[in-house]
């Protein structure tokens, strides 16, 4: 079917990690912010084109984000910096920079703060989008810590008997290193689809799988336009919906941020600071136990894992974050596809900014 | 119908919280366990009834407990200490003791770290089956800390796309405070239904529920007797597989307890040390935001959602806790429902003991 075409990757032309990283980058700069910060971005949008998370890279978040660079609904410059701490907590105001930028001092203090004190949980408050959650626990874990980090962000998941949006398909990852040069990173949304998947079955007209989305009446649909109108439905029922109300108490009361409702939407005509708080925690692995002993009992869980003989309709069993680590591995060589409207919309951003479209992989 | 009469709590006979406490007191006490520790693994067996979590009080556990102290399959003396620490970590050796006094050393704490660091990460090692998760990170949030927990235990639970049991039914909770008068507390299993509830169903002859179980070949079964030879469903597919996994590296990894199918089973004919890792984390709110100002935040977060219109078939909005927390007061004055069943049990206790039987409420 020529409308699933979009889905069929097979179909898209491929783009080499670095060249999108560069054509970001200037598209960014061209657009106000200063390199440094473009280049935190960037890093982070390519990072989850190159795992296979296409719903948190350059290819969904490139334009959104430019646009609200430009409009300067986020800060360029923030003055990002810590307003209250212990040796093993902080609070850090985001001053309404981009999520990444703020995310990144974030995690930097974690890490430093996890080294000397053996670990500690940092709040940020009037933050932005911050991208792909398992990006930041990735960046702790590469430290030798286990990292763990949750968000929330504008409410579209009604509490568990309502219709009226409440929380955000709010989104936990945990990551921990291993011995096998990629690491084991979770990151699942609260939500057992994504808005944006919706999005697209809109676009073509199709209906959305069963389980999806609740339409405004708080009933189960299958109808794309309906559910535009409704409500995400939380994983596993009221125990996705307690767990998204746990993370929007963390980042928007514990961190101080906003939470439910209240939260600026990151596009149209919402003209509030999104006001979005994160919650990140560290620990130093070698506080608990000799990081080699770790890596070793950790390798031999996923090998004893991998050992476990697949059932029907399974080819091989996989732990978290293998897939992506695979998905990786394969798009440095092979380049990242790249469907033919967000081609047109990067075509757009270069002729807007002078800056060159990025080449085709071997091309 | 008469087989489903003891899912029917009207028709069983209720005790008063404080008789059943002290009849496990002195049922421990006559099997061997000093009272202060005694009273420790009583308060949070009756506290799990009094919440209406009867799959982990005294209901349950009493006499799988009773039996592990009699055979002294846990340390009745345990030398609980810290083996390693920094000033926001520690790792607590539990020396086989049972799992709630293991665990009320390492809350203890918990809580002591975080009020000096302002955030701690405690691993437990060497303990055994501590009750209900929540009711160790209400303590926490009872000294006006962010609670979190997570246990291991014995396997049960294939990873997904396979059919052989690896990781248990690991639990996740998160506790925070409120100025309600209770706390905000989630606890999940990462299970769709534990095993216990299947044991019943099995007992009635009744089949199963669609969705909780896979059989011995990981096909969906609703046949009980296929499902208790199977593997339990995790929540949400494999998200809830991941979570599982990542609870067994934290539990039986960073705290260096045993993983996997290495856990030692509670009962049965498995004579090994079970080997359980718990790992706590807590944050002391004050050094992130003022206790009143969180508190307040808490409140308004609570009261917007009850403020949600219930949808068809609901009839109020509860928030992680609430329902618990309804049900205590409600069973504190009503006392605890306790199928005929259980008074069997404990009346078989009482004769062996010698301890008398608890009086029924208002009897």
């Amino acid at each position: 079917m020529a409308t699933l075409a979009k889905f069929d990757q097979s179909q898209h032309l491929r783009f080499s990690a670095e060249s999108l990283h560069s054509f970001a980058v200037e598209v960014f700069c061209s657009s106000g912010l200063d390199r440094e910060p473009a280049i935190l971005v960037v890093d982070s949008l390519v990072d989850a084109n190159l795992r296979g998370v296409d719903t948190h890279g350059l290819t969904r978040l490139l334009h959104k984000y430019v646009e609200r660079v430009r409009e300067q609904r986020v800060n360029l410059k923030p003055d990002i910096r810590i307003i209250r701490e212990t040796p093993s907590t902080a609070v850090i105001d985001g001053d309404n920079g981009l999520g990444a930028i703020v995310s990144r001092f974030a995690i930097d203090v974690a890490i430093q703060k996890a080294k000397e004190a053996g670990s500690c949980w940092i709040g940020v408050r009037r933050s932005n989008h911050f991208g792909a959650c398992g990006y930041w626990t990735r960046l702790i874990s590469e430290a030798d810590m286990i990292g763990f980090g949750v968000t929330n962000g504008p409410s579209n998941m009604a509490p568990w008997g309502g219709f009226t949006p409440y929380h955000s398909t709010n989104p936990i990852s945990f990551a921990a290193p291993t011995g096998k040069g990629w690491n084991i990173v979770l990151d699942f949304s609260t939500a057992v689809a994504a808005r944006g998947n919706m999005i697209l079955f809109q676009a073509m007209g199709l209906p959305i799988p069963e389980g999806w989305s609740f339409d405004a009446q708080g009933n189960p649909t299958t109808d794309a336009d309906e559910a535009m109108k409704g409500t995400v439905v939380p994983i596993a029922g009221h125990k996705g919906y307690g767990l998204s109300f746990f993370i929007d108490l963390l980042c928007g009361i514990l961190a101080g941020a906003q939470f439910g409702p209240h939260i600026g939407r990151m596009y149209g005509e919402d003209d509030r600071e999104q006001d979005v708080g994160h919650v990140f925690s560290s620990v130093n692995i070698e506080a608990m136990e000799d990081i080699e002993v770790f890596k070793r009992s950790v390798d031999q869980m996923i090998d004893e894992v991998h050992d476990i003989e697949p059932k029907k309709g399974f080819e091989r069993i996989f732990v978290p974050g293998e897939i992506e680590a695979e998905t990786t591995e394969r798009r440095r060589i092979e380049g990242i596809p790249i469907p033919d409207e967000i081609i047109e919309e990067f075509r757009r951003l270069s002729e807007e900014t002078g800056v060159p479209m990025p080449s085709e992989n071997g091309g």
